[in-house]
């Protein structure tokens, strides 16, 4: 994983008027420069950009773009590339993943998005914007109940995080089946769920917890057994042998060993 | 684990009116015998028996009595004892599961329940008949979030299946976190998250998964790091390793071994 600039992958419902931890992080990475809004991922997107240039002012980030595509053309045109070229950090709202990838995705927007990357600029993203970030994204799948066979939808990301899969709101929505059901299809992919008003920060191949919340790895490298593909849909899950990291503020983690390290304590 | 008569541990919500096959499963343990119902777990009783007087009616279980203690003197008195000794198998219905085990642990009451496991009886629970049946109890502790620490109740339970904590409507009710910090505070415990219309048949060692949800086995015994007894209260837990295994109907688990049977697939 070539070092780029950091990846702040946000769980959804971060806090906008309180502290704002993971909005604060961003700000001293942004450093003053430009932060691109990405509203690309909402259907109804008013209010959106709005609401992060009012939790951003506070913080010292005055220069703030929205960034919109109505449809592929736009993204294909190299109009709204050029509004990523004097920018710090690129920041994606929420809505719905697949609008990203699909407006953006292998267009010359995406390109540019990977080359602020690169070039060590701040990649961030809340909920949609977060599973966009990984090589897989989850797109349906019900919470609140054991993951049954065929109850999934997938599709590419943005590949900003290659051998992940992000799931997000996650406690608060009871995903763990769907990320476990997720995972088992192929225990390449690292399972990742962020709970809300929390991140991970991503630089090279290691990752720092920060926030308010949990998140869960969920890391099917030894896996035993599983069902996935044996049997009718509508079946139960079945999966042996699947490590879980439970991790939280001071955690950080390594994406290629796989393995967590020590929680910081203040003793 | 001395070998006794069967444990039906159910998720809640099991199906009461169609093909009710959890229900089957006990009828056909109870042979025609007589089956208490315990309702000791209800504040308010009402309508209880009555449901499950008509949904055992189809099954052949034509012999229902209610064992229902208002108080702990009547538990202590052996009046309600009597109800137990010609019966084949008890089943504990939902409500709190501390209502069960402040009112009859340790009670001639408790006693005869023991009684009939060793005897080869049916022994079955629900929600709180379920939790009830564990060595320790989850009480209170919240669903829907990432476990922080001090948020959880426990409480020494019935011990009929030792070693073991037994969290229900566990999916649904998004459960994860709570049984992972419950297992935190010691790994000696196994935590067994059942999912509502799920059950696991303990015979012995092992336990078969009946049913239409899933079975979520927490398994802390590698745990090579964790936050519970270190941090503030309140914050967030950090458990690194932990086994996890994903059940479903025709699973089997080994409680000493620790270790799942493969799944019996049609092909």
């Amino acid at each position: 994983m070539a070092e780029g600039g950091p990846l702040f992958v946000i769980g959804g419902h971060e806090d906008k008027g309180g502290e704002r931890e993971i909005l604060c992080a961003i700000a001293e990475y942004l450093d003053g420069g430009r932060l691109v809004v990405a509203t690309i991922a909402s259907h109804a997107r008013e209010g959106y950009f709005e609401s992060y240039c009012n939790a951003f002012d506070a913080l010292g980030v005055a220069d703030l773009v929205e960034l919109y595509v109505k449809d592929r053309a736009e993204a294909m045109d190299g109009s709204k590339s050029q509004m990523l070229e004097n920018a710090a950090g690129i920041f994606f709202t929420g809505g719905d993943q697949l609008r990203i990838v699909s407006q953006i995705g292998d267009t010359p927007l995406e390109a540019m998005v990977h080359d602020l990357h690169r070039r060590g600029g701040v990649i961030a993203g809340t909920s949609a914007g977060a599973s966009a970030q990984g090589e897989t994204m989850l797109i349906t799948g019900a919470g609140q109940e054991s993951y049954r066979i065929g109850d999934m939808h997938m599709a590419p990301g943005l590949g900003l995080i290659p051998g992940v899969m992000i799931d997000q709101h996650f406690a608060e929505r009871g995903r763990i089946g769907r990320l476990l059901g997720a995972v088992a299809h192929n225990p390449r992919l690292l399972g990742i769920g962020v709970d809300e008003d929390t991140a991970i920060v991503v630089k090279g191949e290691d990752f720092d917890v920060i926030g308010a919340g949990g998140v869960t790895i969920v890391d099917a490298a030894r896996l035993s057994h599983s069902n996935i593909a044996e049997t009718e849909p509508d079946s139960v899950l079945s999966m042996h042998d699947v490590t879980l990291h439970a991790l939280s503020a001071g955690d950080r983690f390594n994406l290629i060993s796989r393995r967590p390290a020590k929680h910081e304590t203040a003793d």
